[in-house]
């Protein structure tokens, strides 16, 4: 197969000043999907759907290739890729992206994607449907630098994000179910239930149940064998509600459900629980999806999922409910990641989009080894780390490169001066509020003492062994000697290079240089990726290195934290890594200490375990998992136009 | 545009005894559904994309047209079809399928769409997913009459129940967050945030503001023009939390959620509520979904769904919170219905899927009318309704021909010798245990007892002037002098033609006679539609006429129900149909009353409306719209081979 060419890039029609995010998106008709595909190489060679090394784009579940082989391209918006067998040589370079800050960082990556003389990829997480109602709006870009169509990147999508809100509450209502069935049933009858006899009067296990047998020590195949104790060990989960730590999921902002008691029907016989919902992003299963490396690895992990502890403290999996392979076909399509394009017709892998603050906050695996093959051995991916150097890049190369195998050879910061002065001591910026006249004229010492917080985020960086690239995105009220001032501060840091971006007022342009800065990086890039932590210490020992790396001098932990600590360690998961549930606001626990923080105690709340995706979560303060509605959400100007059937005021 | 022809069927091989239904399912390749499209005449005429004839099936939300129209067909499990304008002639034949405790109904259906000689094409009902990992298992039919994919058909598909859920749900947040936001704030910061003054200090109504304003009879359209009363009047929506009937859904038999207080986290600042989840299908939003006949229409139909009333009686609408045009985006891709095949290649629209005992349980009325326009004028449209003739028939009758304008031709019954005999007095079936030897061998008194049953369906049915065709799903254990009672029966009580069925064990070639059958009723056809009530007559007058036709002698309405009758009537929406919340298992409210009950009192516990949907839903007995799961659930035997990436165990 001969190595892919992208496509030649749409022309953009810059309109000054910038028209609104969505009236862009729909000025643009997006080119044939599937012909961004074939420029990819990532149609079937023509007439041998079976040949190894073919790539498959599904859509609607099934096999694109039997139509790519035929060479037809049709019109469409989004592709499936999935895995296939292949001989091609991977290219050699992953980059990450890591925000400080701003929330350009979304569309400052789909400019890098612009470099015209190789082939570049954009993995991105898809966004969650919540917060496109509520406050924040849509997250596809902005300005002339956006995922499209827009509508269907912040809308339902390919359904990923309602396949894991169906998968995760599938898992609640079996747990809820079962304490049910246990409590009102005898040991005998649950087991018959369980394992009932066929019309023959035979009894078998289902095949999920070996796994449960196997965790017991059960090695019969034949459940008439069981005595009476292993029947009662294997039909009786024994689950105990206070160490429940599944709670349901749903993809809306709905505070009222962040606190909930279940089971007040009178059917459920005064089995009442008091639990939660957490916004879908936030699910296990969206962790599993952005970390798992393959269809037999996403069973595993979605099979060993802990839910919480039996009575005696062992803990309860998903396949001891008999669920993980329910969860896997619920899941089948969702780990195949979804093919857009930018306004300018630059490939985008879109593909899940796990919460940063509590979960990793990083584009899928699966997307970038796919992207890697995609691009070539001269190419480029570039994948997005949610929030900065202490937690997007702190959790993408402990726990995202550890699992995926893969080393980026590159690290962008995004940095603006509006944030920067922030961090300087500006006053605080209030969504929806007017924006102080700090932000609007020039204040040299603000971005100055602001830039410490850059520095620290180089430096951190620096230390995995990759080169940091700062990417500035300009603003029209900055001015030319604070934006000189965060250049040679971050160059002085020990910054690769620092580039001035103004891809959001005119597209692609704006962001060549950046994509050059990143390219040479890349060349020059030799050191191994140096882990923060092993993964064999403990887990206080790991808690302890990511505390020192943000600034604290101690940590400090609560008495649930040191329980869950004692617990996990004696389950067996001390040796996974440690992700930090954290505020991005600073480098601290506490959002309000801005700049660099330093002598600060880190206070560890409680730690919870997400085994499946793969890694402990110690709580750093409180995390909210379920956003609210303002008084007035962005729903009230969302409409249809009923004529045209386009999408209005989505932002 | 030439009329379109039906595609060479495919033929099946017939394997005895029935495999699995999912190893049928999985034996044979779909067709291209772009081929089905094109053979339907459901693609653009090559070169004339906006024809204004021309049909469009869209997937992933594009056009497909473009593509079709260059003559390229791919391998694609489905597409979705949208109305186009178009100046083909309507076929002018409708059908229903009203089942008589059947649950093979979904399976004669499809049957009865292989009638070779003529274009015919089924609309079916997407199944929820809860009982596909519950007890029930899935819906795509059974044996050689099928739908296909059954995976797709069965989970996801195209997300249209995900789509119902995330509406339904966004509107319960915005109940919630709208009362929280009432409650702590002035009404003048209330409508300062509700109407914001943007940079150059101008207010403005958000669109969807209007239709509030109307209803108050407020004509102003600058905000600052507003009284401090009509301010108060307009921003203070001041929900009585006791008369909220929206409540939320989830696709999941999650029992514990039935009844639930939300609203116990400490930032809810005690404002708790009791209030409880639906299965998703059972959301009004779904009834919208299925009634509705334009993007328009169903743009209005969400704005005037009543979540409830003020503390001074008036009701409260999605469009007085704002967010109708958010749920209108929600469901852009949804109200086009989605184009499967059965195993042997003819097309099924499936589309929608209310809940059939609190809500209208019929397939869609956009499915049906591009159906019909497809077929052309010597076509046939088979279209299906849930449960019998009390249920399925009658709100098909009075509730969707109503809304939709069209007139069935044939209705057909099914029955089976197994259904009749237990209506006849055999011992009950339940699901999961044995069957009795009653029903498995020979009893003539307990079948012609039970067609009791039967005729009651059929002149039930005949009363509204169609022609009405028995069909009797043979099984191996039904004999011949039974299958012969229940035809000489159903043939002395009118009905048009009765045939046995044998589709489920012999494929296509089982339901040719029965198509026939239909065929020759619908040339016969002549009488007009005659509903069973006028609209204007008043809501206990329409409950009345409908507790005739069950056979009760009078009905007993408690309090609650008086209650509402009142308000509904007050507040004007007296003059929609009654669509009965009933139990399919009797023509009484009471599912042990087998055969014909007489003399029965019916009660009406309490009384609901869906006002966005159209419809007064008076519930008869207790009615459960959240499934549970049982100890061992479907998802038990569910799981993906890895290697195949095959769904096991759905059945």
């Amino acid at each position: 197969m001969a190595p892919p060419t992208s496509s030649s890039p749409r022309k953009l029609e810059i309109v000054n000043p910038v028209p609104a995010d969505i009236d862009i998106a729909q000025s643009v008709d997006p080119l044939p999907i599937a012909s961004i595909a074939q420029d990819l190489g990532a149609l079937a060679r023509p007439g041998s759907p079976q040949e190894p090394s073919r790539w498959i784009l599904r859509r609607g579940g099934r096999d694109y290739a039997d139509a790519a082989g035929r060479g037809q391209i049709d019109h469409h918006c989004w592709a499936r890729a999935s895995h296939g067998g292949s001989s091609r040589k991977e290219g050699s370079l992953a980059r990450t992206d890591i925000s400080s800050r701003s929330s350009l960082a979304r569309t400052w990556l789909l400019k890098l994607a612009k470099l015209q003389s190789v082939v570049v990829v954009a993995c991105l997480r898809q966004p969650s449907q919540g917060p496109t109602f509520g406050i924040k709006g849509g997250a596809a870009g902005g300005g002339y630098s956006q995922v499209i169509p827009m509508e269907e990147f912040n809308l339902h999508l390919t359904g990923d994000i309602h396949a894991i809100t169906a998968a995760n509450n599938l898992l609640s209502a079996a747990i809820d179910a079962r304490m049910f069935h246990e409590n009102t049933q005898s040991d005998k009858a649950l087991f018959n239930r369980l394992c009932p006899a066929d019309k023959e009067g035979k009894r078998s296990f289902a095949k999920v149940m070996y796994s449960r047998l196997k965790k017991l020590g059960i090695e019969k195949t034949d459940p008439n064998q069981l005595t009476a104790e292993e029947t009662k060990k294997f039909a009786r989960l024994d689950i105990d509600p206070a160490t429940i730590t599944w709670k349901r999921v749903m993809d809306v902002n709905d505070r009222f459900l962040r606190k909930i008691t279940v089971g007040q029907g009178p059917e459920e016989k005064g089995m009442t629980r008091e639990t939660g919902f957490d916004i879908s992003v936030a699910s296990e299963i969206m962790a599993v999806l952005a970390l798992t490396t393959s269809l037999a690895d996403m069973r595993s992990r979605l099979g060993k999922m802990v839910i919480g502890s039996s009575k005696a403290g062992d803990p309860v999996t998903a396949d001891d409910l008999g669920v993980g392979g329910a969860l896997t076909v619920l899941m089948k399509d969702a780990i195949h990641p979804t093919l857009m394009q930018t306004l300018e017709g630059t490939p985008v892998f879109v593909h899940a989009g796990p919460f940063a603050n509590i979960a990793h906050g990083n584009s899928s695996i699966v997307a970038d080894q796919i992207a890697l093959k995609l691009v070539g051995p001269e190419g480029f991916v570039i994948t997005e780390a949610g929030f900065g150097a202490d937690i997007g890049c702190e959790k993408f190369m402990d726990i995202k490169c550890r699992y995926s195998g893969l080393r980026p050879q590159c690290a962008v910061i995004v940095a603006t001066v509006r944030a920067l002065k922030m961090h300087g001591g500006g006053p605080a910026v209030v969504a929806g509020k007017p924006l102080d006249a700090a932000y609007k004229s020039e204040n040299l010492e603000l971005v100055r003492a602001g830039c410490s917080n850059l520095v620290k985020h180089i430096e951190n960086t620096r230390s995995y062994g990759v080169n940091v690239v700062v990417g500035i995105n300009v603003f029209a009220t900055d001015t030319e000697a604070e934006l000189a001032a965060v250049k040679s501060i971050a160059l002085d840091a020990g910054a690769f290079d620092a580039v001035l971006c103004t891809h959001y007022a005119s597209g692609g342009e704006g962001a060549v240089e950046l994509g050059y800065a990143v390219q040479r990086a890349c060349e020059r890039h030799s050191a191994p990726l140096k882990f923060l932590y092993p993964l064999e210490v403990s887990i206080k020992e790991k808690i302890e290195a990511i505390a020192k790396f943000y600034g604290a001098d101690n940590v400090e932990y609560e008495s649930e934290a040191e329980a869950k600590i004692e617990l996990y360690t004696r389950q067996g998961f001390s040796q996974l890594p440690i992700c930090m549930a954290k505020t991005q606001y600073s480098f601290s626990h506490d959002p309000s200490l801005k700049g660099v923080p330093k002598g600060f105690t880190l206070p560890i709340r409680d730690v919870r375990a997400s085994v499946g995706a793969g890694f402990i979560y110690p709580l750093v303060g409180a995390m909210s998992t379920m956003p609210g509605l303002p008084t007035r959400p962005c729903f009230y100007d969302i409409d249809l136009d009923i004529e045209s059937g386009k999408v209005l005021g989505l932002s």
